[in-house]
């Protein structure tokens, strides 16, 4: 969801409320032309988004054209509606039609534009053709514009919170900062693992107000270039001297979750590769020792005699582990299943999850899973969205799931307890949060925060209903 | 698509489409609940399906039920046509309706149902929960009525096509023929690898004449258990008088695609993980040996200081590469783009497809492949099906991608030719195969077999339109 924005300093913003609830769509266009507004999912204090107003007062080409620009239409203000909620309880018969393009069956559910998710948003060019390009990767590496992060331990250098930015942000480093590091590399199996996340595209620019002057000077034409060094075995003390405000951020979920939005996405990359490095020294088919290659997006086994060496091995390339991830809904529509690991914290419930398995498609996988953990028989199966998560190289594949019977019975190795919750409850669990849920004094429950794919799948079912 | 059926010996089958044709419902409704039909989507002797001739005469209540079970709308007659372009065409308005649920936007060509691919339709019940539990394990491989499948190189022993099911399929061996073998096996680096595959389901018996007294006397009520063993190192002549009429099949995509449907689905996991077993014997943490576990599911480094015995390591699991593969949409909707490899067949184009990287969502590693392969730009990426691929150990992720640049710039080290083609062009591709491409003297092109998900993907596209 996006922050809330100080209205009286803007005048662009109420400009583009007034616009949406008036049904002025010249304005409303001029307005998001000029991007005088930076989020269209902005809300106002009642929580309500330009969608919501247009929606109130049944103008439906200011609806299109604000899901056009990427509104969402599974926010809900304050009162816990959305805009299709709204434009059904005042009866506005072709915005409710443009809202809710799919009222019969399970697809009324999912969601109408791609789902993009925390870790999901990758603000690089990936530039894969040239890691293998040596000259390229070495001007690239001593360009003053490029940026280093440092890891140890897959835990990031990390810059904490500021007044302007409530969020962890990754810590920078120059060239002239990380040289003695680099230098010290060599084809020996000392070397510090060093990879190439990517370039700035244009139009994702990370700002970075210390480096204004570098960027704009800059004749790289492909944008500012950024690395990640594993820094495990260098001497600490060295690093937290070149920028002593620096702090190792933990690569577990809860630290990982107060990250910067923005830049999550290249966190996940640098601790998934770096992980894998750290996970993958040696060789699986003969045990001998390997050595990192294409700007650490391969190891290559240093026995030539191996047959690793001839064709195609996934052997010498970075592992991905794919989890299938689902949210599990009643025959009757108006219930889900959500289950409890003994290591969650009291109160918290969660979509079934596990990590596919060779020979499966990804909706038996979703139908293993679910009657594994839970014994409950799932027939139709709909892909969702997908989710990077880094702990340490996974990829989410997030599902909705109709189930065809209801008996429950847990496997206790996995679970600790599942339910069947009412759509109500999951409602206030989705819409309240942890904060509800200690208000209420520690009834019912509460489901992982937004950055989890897990509450995406549970709010994508809560909040699509037209008889809440 | 489903074989022919001979007409005139089947009363079952004339009533089946007549009472489709006529819209019958009492009637159709009692042939299907009695079975007397095997396969729904059945063609007569011009490639229609009951769903078409229900289209064709504005029988909307049958259109409804023959979906109801498992009627397929993608396919098409021998003139080109699906049933939703024959009721369009007979101005059938209700059928329409049923039939093309989404005429808006992009949505419309994506299939209404879950799609079940080629080696992705698995008949056991894969048992997870029982990995673990030796004495259950030890008493179903000595079980008279399990299953073996032997494996060499990852090359499975198989019957030849016969004359009632003209596919290869799995030759299966019992205890008292392979228990030789198994007593051979122990602790020691030599042991031949066994997997559990899984049980068969009640509802997916998989017939075998030969031990048809055996099945019915079992008194095992999870039903026959299948195992695959790899008989690499073992004596070929042995195994080979084992079942002198078994063959071993190559473990390429040719070979494979011959297989019987029903059964492909265990191959690809018995390929996936026994090629796992062959690829990884060493840890690659450390670099010691490792030992096979949970029947055939982990794999456990002897070195007892190893990082990897704490804690979930997914270095101890077999390996999945999820693959991303993908048909772009050209922004005009009516031309996709293919390309093509330097190993393909003369005339041969296909989709796009490439690894996903650590970091990505599914919909990044399409964007990122289409432009790194053709130079396209990509916005909407939708999810369409998966698909298992043991070559060794993929799950290919099926989706079509939507461009929105149209100048193309090809990878030469990844394709030879990539193109933009016209809907007529792709519709006759998919509709004829190879041997139009031949009958046409080598002109235009064609597409990869419908065990592809390749195929799927073109073909849910060319044949999704009004407009043909």
């Amino acid at each position: 969801m996006a922050d809330q924005f100080p209205l009286s300093k803007d005048h662009g913003l109420k400009m583009f409320f007034k616009s949406s609830s008036d049904g002025d769509t010249r304005q409303l266009k001029s307005i998001l032309e000029a991007k005088l507004v930076k989020d269209v999912n902005v809300r106002d204090h009642q929580g309500w988004t330009a969608l919501m107003l247009a929606a109130r007062n049944g103008h439906s080409e200011i609806v299109v054209l604000l899901l056009e620009h990427g509104a969402d239409v599974s926010l809900i203000n304050k009162s816990g509606q959305t805009a299709f909620q709204i434009a059904e309880f005042w009866n506005h018969e072709e915005c409710c039609k443009v809202l809710d393009p799919n009222k019969n069956g399970p697809s009324k559910i999912l969601p109408a534009k791609e789902v993009v998710n925390f870790f999901g948003n990758y603000p690089l060019d990936r530039q894969a053709l040239r890691r293998t390009d040596q000259s390229w990767l070495e001007a690239a590496q001593k360009n003053p514009t490029t940026k280093y992060i440092l890891l140890s331990k897959q835990n990031a250098y990390t810059l904490p919170p500021s007044a302007d930015n409530r969020k962890y942000s990754l810590c920078t480093y120059r060239y002239s900062q990380v040289s003695h590091l680099l230098e010290n590399m060599s084809e020996s199996s000392n070397q510090l693992p060093i990879v190439l996340l990517g370039s700035e595209l244009q139009r994702n620019k990370i700002t970075d107000t210390k480096d204004e002057d570098l960027h704009q000077s800059s004749t790289d034409v492909e944008g500012c270039v950024w690395f990640a060094i594993d820094v495990t075995t260098a001497c600490s003390d060295e690093i937290e001297k070149l920028n002593p405000g620096a702090e190792l951020l933990g690569s577990n979920l809860i630290s990982l979750m107060g990250f910067d939005e923005g830049q999550a996405g290249i966190l996940a990359q640098a601790i998934s590769i770096l992980s894998w490095h750290d996970r993958y020294k040696f060789c699986p088919t003969c045990g001998s020792s390997t050595v990192m290659e294409e700007a650490g997006y391969k190891r290559k086994c240093e026995n030539e005699e191996c047959r690793s060496l001839r064709g195609v091995h996934n052997t010498s390339y970075p592992r991905l582990d794919p989890v299938a991830i689902m949210l599990v809904i009643h025959p009757d529509g108006d219930k889900c299943l959500l289950g409890r690991k003994k290591m969650f914290p009291k109160g918290m419930y969660s979509c079934l999850a596990g990590f596919m398995e060779p020979g499966e498609s990804i909706e038996d996988a979703v139908r293993r899973e679910v009657k594994e953990e839970s014994g409950i028989d799932v027939g139709l199966v709909r892909y969702h969205s997908s989710q990077p998560w880094p702990m340490p190289s996974q990829v989410m594949i997030g599902c909705h799931a109709w189930a065809t019977s209801t008996s429950i019975v847990i496997d206790e190795n996995e679970l600790q307890d599942a339910k069947w919750f009412s759509r109500q409850d999951v409602f206030e669990a989705v819409t309240q949060g942890h904060r509800g849920y200690t208000e209420r004094g520690g009834t019912g429950i509460f489901v992982p925060p937004r950055q989890a794919i897990a509450h995406q799948l549970i709010k994508t079912w809560a909040t699509t209903s037209a008889h809440l």
